[in-house]
Order: structure tokens, then sequence, then C-alpha cells
């Protein structure tokens, strides 16, 4: 046996379809991808990112950078958590991380002992799964609402989570995973809702984890509250970086945020600081870039907003002709930039969202990412980041085949 | 339990003292910070790779590169294989990660369950240990053989691996582990030694890892051969990346490569390529930077040409210094930048190179790295990058602080 067993939860569902997409492509095919979350493919990182990074190169910021972060980037990031959220953050509360996967992974690998558990929410991030699962975790799933526009039916949370209780089964849950605003759902969730959940996490003595990667990529009047707005005295985390809202996927810049300072908080702090160590330090000049990304905030302004207010058209408009199709029911998102097509796979021929995203890729030269994926089968994923004709040619596509192949 | 019981291996005895460091420097203290094996410190990062750099981002490379890393640097690494090494590489065998730390993760975790074991030779490079564990990988160890310059006794090796199999215990051997140039110790391997570590590996079936980051920094007339002159039809692999010899170690940038094409061989390429593709992407515009630096070769040739000559001078001056200091005897090296002194520690009040580096750090403000974290007690480690000045000073204070606490 070559291989650990755990090795064989490796993978990611949103890049699967990948290889089949570079074959077509070797065969002279235009492929219309829609499944990477890749801000920078549509628009381009501001100068005054990319000037930073450059000033960063010129002073010769190529050494290693401390493990957890550079002092200047962590800084940023703790006035940026004071600015938006009035969160009295310590630069010592943040590590930098190469990007959140990497968050995740040392997370995982800190808490997770064979068997235990972490609480995620369906539909979920796709990675979360594969890296809990390599890591020897095993998910509980709760649902995130489809009938509610996919928020969380508190209620229903409350009674999952006593029952849990009841059977003995919150031993071992070493965290709740949220992801507001979500992805693959695009759903800001309510300040309330929210609220319910943190009392929640309190009660039953739950860390609390909010992946917040998207946290200023919110239209549609939404408003966004971060969970460091509402949980006080009690240790939960949150994950960010630089990747979406400061469009530079490509640096690899996240954060991991335990903001308190009770014993619990503070020993997490050390044990992740422990895993930064092992990889010695984060691309540094990307670090200083970051945090001028972060601490400009007048040009930052006018970024998001630009990218935001294009978002939104985007994807309310591509919402909209997915509706059109008699074959969908789709959840408008108000955050992030995912749609999340619920498709009526009876009234078609393929047996489920695989065989459909695999045909459409192959028929139609549309790539998107299959619901299963991110734990909701029969649904499949589109990225509403490309420019409206785009879009409107990918549906286009997408609705064409929905005839062709519906009973 | 909050955290996992492999977290309580992570750690990196390299960093362990720099807290210390900073705290005395808080106070007002300059440390001479002799511990970290970071070129771009002390030969700045070369301006054509920089520029490259620059280029790439001012082109906007700033998404996601593909997960097992940009065409243009795999192709850059195989391209190089050919022209160092003879090697017929195809870029698919080039895996980029971010550092050979990342590189060490994915087969850690790719191949350890819990009580699988890799064959480390003492003195190891640091990481080595903590990545495997957190695993739940064990070690076996062999030696360097310090009284043969820290070479391989490949008849005491070839006795030790003939008894671990007799006693069945190679069943459960993932790899053997090599660091050629060597990592504390500065050791080049002999060709013919290397050859019979790969006869060995071959009839034991051992995968042969070779982790060979310092493979252009060699000196003293000292002649490197890298594993894949000589292993021919077994899977191994090499480890290399941008760090050390294209001085760029804040740019993580790695390489694990797996050059054979028997079903092993693929297998490997492939597992790891799942575990590339959970954390998406290395920093993409330092992927172009290291391509141009390795394509490069007449101004690459320029600059590893003056590094190596000013680290062979310094390496060369610490050594004959350090020897005239009767309670250390010290092999010199003649690869990466490492000195490794044993202490004839009876000789001193200390009970250990723990004791001896923290109190030398301490009252001397010289920080060195304890031998026993690279499985060399009674040694301690010191990085011979800074300019002769500098070492002068450093050891002097050490010879003096040994004076002062020698019986």
């Amino acid at each position: 046996m070559l291989f650990s067993d755990r090795s064989r939860y490796a993978e990611n569902p949103i890049e699967e379809e990948d290889r089949v997409a570079f074959e077509l492509q070797k065969k002279g095919e235009k492929i219309i991808k829609l499944s990477r979350g890749d801000p920078p493919s549509y628009f381009p990182t501001p100068k005054y990112i990319l000037d930073a990074y450059i000033e960063a190169l010129k002073e010769h910021r190529t050494t290693y950078s401390k493990s957890e972060g550079a002092d200047i980037l962590r800084e940023a990031v703790a006035k940026r958590y004071r600015r938006l959220y009035k969160l009295d953050a310590d630069p010592d509360s943040v590590l930098v991380t190469a990007g959140v996967s990497e968050a995740l992974l040392f997370i995982d690998s800190a808490m997770m002992n064979e068997g235990d558990r972490a609480i995620l929410f369906r539909p979920y991030y796709s990675l979360y799964l594969p890296i809990l699962k390599t890591h020897g975790g095993r998910p509980i799933y709760e649902e995130y609402d489809g009938s509610k526009d996919w928020n969380i039916n508190v209620e229903r949370l409350s009674k999952s989570l006593k029952r849990l209780k009841a059977d003995g089964k919150l031993n071992r849950v070493k965290y709740m995973m949220i992801t507001n605003p979500n992805n693959p759902t695009g759903t800001v969730l309510d300040r309330n809702v929210l609220k319910e959940v943190v009392d929640l996490a309190n009660e039953y003595r739950l860390l609390l984890i909010s992946d917040e990667i998207y946290d200023e990529i919110v239209y549609n009047k939404a408003k966004f509250t971060s969970v460091c707005q509402l949980a006080k005295g009690m240790p939960y985390m949150v994950l960010n970086g630089a990747s979406k809202v400061f469009d530079s996927t490509g640096f690899r810049i996240g954060f991991a945020i335990t903001p308190e300072n009770d014993k619990t908080s503070l020993a997490i702090r050390e044990k992740l600081y422990d895993y930064a160590l092992m990889r010695l330090s984060v691309n540094t000049p990307a670090q200083y870039a970051a945090a001028e990304a972060i601490n400009n905030t007048v040009e930052h302004k006018r970024a998001i907003n630009t990218m935001v207010s294009a978002i939104e058209k985007r994807a309310n408009h591509a919402t909209k002709l997915l509706n059109e199709n008699p074959l969908f029911s789709t959840v408008r998102p108000n955050g992030a930039f995912y749609i999340l097509p619920k498709i009526d796979l009876k009234e078609t021929k393929f047996k489920d969202d695989r065989e459909f995203v695999d045909s459409l890729l192959k028929e139609e030269d549309v790539q998107v990412t299959r619901g299963s994926g991110f734990g909701a089968p029969s649904h499949f994923r589109i990225v509403a980041l490309a420019p409206q004709e785009i879009l409107d040619l990918a549906i286009n596509r997408i609705n064409k085949f929905c005839r062709r192949h519906s009973r």
C-alpha cells in the first residue's frame, strides 16, 4: 500500500472537469469556463495593488517573512476589522495563510482526531469536505434552507443540536462552520439569523468558524453582518483573505482571525502558529501588496464598487435567464458571485447532476460545476463573473441543451 | 480535547528561539541572527528575477494558476533538469509547490498511515520530522557518518537495511529521504556513495526521495551528483525549488519531481496532484519569476557564481575560526551554507545543546540553532551567509562565551 487511507479523500470537485475541458481545447474547442471563482480573470487586479506589489519587489522584500505573517499585513487586517466591524482586533489575533485553504488545512490538522466531527451546512464550499476528511474528520450536516433563500432555519438547527447533544454526539464536534456570504449559493445570512446561530454556538459551546471571504461582495441592497459583530466572549474564528474582495486570487493570501482572548482562543492562535512554522512563510511581497490593498481605502472603495455593481448586474441577469428555463429553479444570490440552479432531473434523461454537467461540457463547451460537489445534488453551480454577453451565450447553450434532453 | 493528537508534533526547532530574540530586541539588544537559511537577506534577489516578477504583475498574471503549476514554470524546470543532469524530464513530472515544505506535507499526508515509517538520515533537516509525525509517520534513523565528513557509510546502511528487512520492519517504510547537499552539515554526497545508496534503494524497493534544494550551492571543488543521474528504472523523487539557488526564499516556490513513468511514479504524480487541487494554486506571478530565473542561464550563472564564491569564503573562514575553539570540532561544509560544530559539552557547564544555544543568545545576542533540532545533539548549526565581519564578530562572541563557561 503506497498511499495512506486518508489520501483517498484528496480531491477538488471544482477542478474535476478541467481535464475533460483541456482535452476538448486540444481538439480546438473553445470552452466557456464558468467554474472558477476567479475575479481577476474578469476584473484586472487594481493598479494600486500591483504598484504596491512592484514596490515591495523593488524594496527587495523577497526574504522569508515571519511565519505568522508580516507585521504590516497583520496590522492592516486588524485595522480593517476595526474600521468595518468595530472589532477591537489585535494584530496578534491574525494569522496570515496561503489562502483560506491553508487555514482550513491547519485547523483540521490541529483539531481532528480520527472520527472527530465538524458541523457543515449544506450546500458547503467544496473544499471543506476533502480537507476535513484527509485529516480524519467527518461531517455532521446541517442544512441551509433552499426554501428560505438558503438562509439558516434556526428552529431546525436548534432542534438538531438538541438531538445531537441528547445522543451524545456533540462531544466530538470540534467546530461548526458557516460561509457568509455563501459559496455556492450567494446567500448573505440575515443578521437575526446569524445572531441566533451565534447564540446556539454559545449555548452548545461550539467553536464557530465563519468563512467571510466574500464579505464586501454584497448587492441587491443586502446587508452583510460579520460574526465578529455578534460573537462576544466566546471563542470563534473568522476566515478571510485578499483573493476575492481584493481581486487577487493568484497572490494566495488568506487570514485566520481568532479575535477573543480567552484561554481557548489563545491556545488556537498558538497551535496554528506552530503549524505556520512548519511551512516557514507565505509569499512575502504579496503580503505587502495585500497590506496596501487593505489600507488604501480610497482606491479600494473605487475598485470594489465597480466590481460589485458589475457582479450585481451579471448575477441578476443570469439568474433571470436561468429562471426562464422550466427545468431550473434558482434562488437569486445577494453576495459572492455564484448561482446554484436546481435541475428538475426527472424531466431530463440525466441520472444526476454529474452526468448533466459532464454532458453539458462535452456537447456545448460550457463548463459549470456539479452541485453534488457542494453537497447539493441535482444542482449545478455557475460563476457569474463573466461579461453579460458571455453569460448570455453560455445560458442560451444551457437552455438549448436542456430542451434537447428534456423528456 | 480541543486539539488532535498529531498536532503536538507541530513545531520548527529553527524558529523556537525567535521569541526570545524578539523579547531581547524589544529591550534594545541587537541580535546577530545566524539561524535562518535565507540567502536574500544577504544577497539581494537578482534584478533579472525581480524584473520578470514585475513584468508578470504588469501582464496581470494575478489569477489562480493551474494547481499543478503554471506550464511555463514546469517546462522551465524540466528543461533545467535536461540541461544540468541530462534527465529526459517531462513537464508533467514536475509539481509546483509552495516551497519544499508543502511538497513534504503532500508526500507525508499522501503516504503515511499511523505507524508507517520513513527512513531519515541524522542529522536531518529539522522540518522533516514534525511534518512526518503530524501525519502519523515515524522515523527510522540511519546516520550520516560524522567521521566520514557526514557522508553515508554504505556498508553500515546495507547492514542496517538487511536487519530491518529480516525483522519485517521494511514493510511499512514508505520512503527513504536524503538531503544533498545537506542541511545542516553542508555535505555533498560522493557520487560513488550516492550510487550505492540508489542501488540499495533498488534492492530493497524503497522509494528514494532526494531533497536537492542546494544543488548549485557547491564549493571547495566538490562535485554534486543528482540522484536523477543515477536512479533509472525505479520510482524516485527529487525535491527542489527556487528559494536557495535562485535566491528567492520569500517567493515560496518549490518543485516535487517524479521523473520515471512506471506505474508507481505515475500514481504518485496523480496523488500529489489531488493534494495540489485542495489548495487551488501557488502564488502565480512568483511562478513566472521563477521560470525566468531558471531560463535565463546567462544571468543566473553570473548571480550564482557570485553568491557561491562569497559563501565558499564565508563558510571556510567561519569553519576555520570555529575549529580554533578547543571545545568544537567541525567538519568543513562543501555545499549549502551551514556549519554544524560539535560541542564538547562535558568541558562546559551546559547539560545540552539547547541550554548552550539559549544561553548564547541571552548572554551574547548571537542566535544559532540547537543541533538536537536536526537529530544531532551536542551540536549547533550556524548559517554562514552573513558577511565575514559579522561572522567574525559572532564567532568571537561564541569563543568568549565558551571560555567563560568551560570547566
